[in-house]
């Protein structure tokens, strides 16, 4: 592999001295970039795409012709694992995913197994391995995963949900069949990001998008429990380099302590904390990733760069900030925005690494 | 007006002492009870229900019928204000509420103007008197409003909405047409609440749904000083006794402290966090009304009685607790498990006011 010429991500990941501070966007290959939209609609469906990886590889490095970004995430879905479980993922329009065979039963969480890296998910390795070609060295690949309790999410609602009725009322009439279906999804997913690792990943991010929906005991159990499992079960190096791990629990600034606790080494952070305030609380134990609102790049390029000012100005002085947004960027973005907001951190971030 | 029997709803949220821990429900009178979607029926569409007092008692009275409630909510819409501005507001089956003429501009602001509380909403006072004369003395009613922040995210984005992309994009791009509009916001639910105290509600409630999808900064200056400018404008006493307010901003867990500077008397809490924490945050200076995940109520009564057991204890010794769900009871719930929650409450919390 072609050794890696921008290191600035993973530097400060381990908060290790920068120049400036890196910055990359969640969803950055995705619906608001026009090239995008055409590859999509050359590729066919939304896995199609995820299924083939000169085109994964493809919409991967295109925000990489725009933009001056610091690190590059495989294109792909959260919900690989569960379909490669034989759950029948479909994709219906203005519905979301949805799968034909939901999990409601110790019966049916019996029957899950953890998925074959190489027959069930090795068209996700093999785009790793592209994209890593691809990229040619000039920045780190992200790999990623969804936490165990966001995927049982899917798993047990059927597809997208607003209430979580069907798996909360799991959680506490049949906290054990829960309990089983997360536990064969943290094997997975740890077998799953260690290929991802192996056939090329940098660093690996956990997405726990819905962890946010529990009470703090609920939290622990059900998400945080699995995803410390998971960090526990990582290759943590790979090529003589140290793969940072980065957990994100939208909705979770309430609980960094316990995050930090899992011995993760860095925390993603949405934009309902002040950075400033999470920086305190975690001190030097984690770096932090985030967390400026997504909604912020409708507004001006003035306003954006103001608020990518404030921002850094929050986190202060040093290494341990990876500044991204809090969610995914909108499809509605203008890629002219997302450019005035990562110019904007390249621009303003090196007085704080004096 | 009747004297009133039962006031340890009131007295708790003054932290008075209490000889068990007062209990409702948010959305109590609703669609989980087959007599509520029997009466809907025969009054027509929502808004219709609303508008009728003879309806709206009927319902708001109907689960002390099943259940030993500490207070009654008024039942109306939060959509009445923008209503009431001549916004042009329709329920769609599916989108839920929609405005035909949404505010975008400041041309669109300017025109807004404080309702009329006699001629323009002089329907939801009917309804309030009547359900006072209903009562009969029996518990206290609580009178309720949107926040200004919620209520615009309606008017602006004109109806629901996942991202609140136009009011952010509003927000950061030309805050002061905000501004100019959550201040006539902020008026009206001052004129409106003081309207309702004054027909007979006993205390108050402020709904901020949607507070929780901003920055702590964005928080402050766009939801909570509203809020803050509503608690000073209010009537706080009638018939010689207080009338308590209560803040609620859904996901607000992180900013207690700020929300109890206002001077209300005491904030809703969402599951996300644990009362005792909570508690231990504000101290004496407001009660706690919450918190209970309200898919709770999916669960078995075994574990819904031992859910409530648990936030008795956590809440501990005292009065300052009203229980309640951390949002309101959802539709698909048997209203047998509601009766669980409330009976749980009240044989169960004594022991906490000895």
């Amino acid at each position: 592999m072609a050794e890696l010429q921008n290191d600035r991500f993973l530097r400060a990941l381990l908060r290790e001295p920068v120049d400036r501070t890196p910055v990359w966007m969640m969803r950055q290959a995705g619906r608001y970039l026009p090239e995008y939209r055409a590859t999509r609609k050359e590729a066919g469906s939304f896995m199609d795409l995820c299924r083939n990886k000169e085109f994964a590889s493809e919409v991967t490095l295109q925000p990489l012709e725009r933009f001056p970004l610091d690190a590059a995430i495989l294109f792909s879905d959260i919900l690989t694992i569960p379909d490669a479980m034989g759950l029948g993922l479909r994709f219906e329009t203005g519905e979301g995913p949805v799968f034909d065979k939901p999990i409601r039963s110790m019966a049916d969480a019996k029957k899950l197994y953890v998925p074959d890296m190489a027959s069930d998910l090795g068209y996700v390795m093999d785009a790793v391995s592209t994209i890593r070609k691809d990229l040619n060295g000039s920045i780190p690949l992200i790999g990623f995963s969804g936490s165990p309790w966001t995927l049982a999410t899917y798993m047990i609602e059927g597809g997208s949900s607003k209430t979580f009725a069907k798996i909360k009322a799991m959680m506490f009439d049949q906290p054990a069949t829960l309990h089983h279906i997360l536990d064969v999804l943290a094997d997975s997913v740890i077998a799953y990001l260690n290929a991802q690792i192996e056939a090329g990943a940098q660093a690996v991010q956990i997405f726990d998008t819905w962890g946010g929906v529990l009470t703090p005991r609920d939290y622990n159990e059900f998400s945080l429990r699995y995803m410390h499992k998971i960090v526990d079960g990582l290759k943590r190096e790979n090529d003589g380099r140290k793969v940072p791990v980065i957990l994100f629990t939208k909705g979770g600034g309430q609980w960094l302590e316990a995050m930090a606790d899992t011995g993760a080494d860095a925390l993603g952070l949405d934009w309902t904390i002040n950075i400033d305030e999470a920086r305190a609380r975690v001190g030097n134990r984690v770096a932090l990733q985030g967390n400026m609102d997504p909604c912020i790049l409708y507004a001006s390029p003035e306003r954006i760069r103001e608020e990518v000012a404030t921002i850094l100005a929050q986190y202060g002085n040093g290494s341990g900030h990876v500044f991204n947004l809090g969610h995914g960027i909108h499809p509605e973005i203008n890629p002219e925005h997302a450019g005035a907001f990562i110019n904007a951190v390249t621009e303003l971030s090196g007085q704080y690494h004096k």
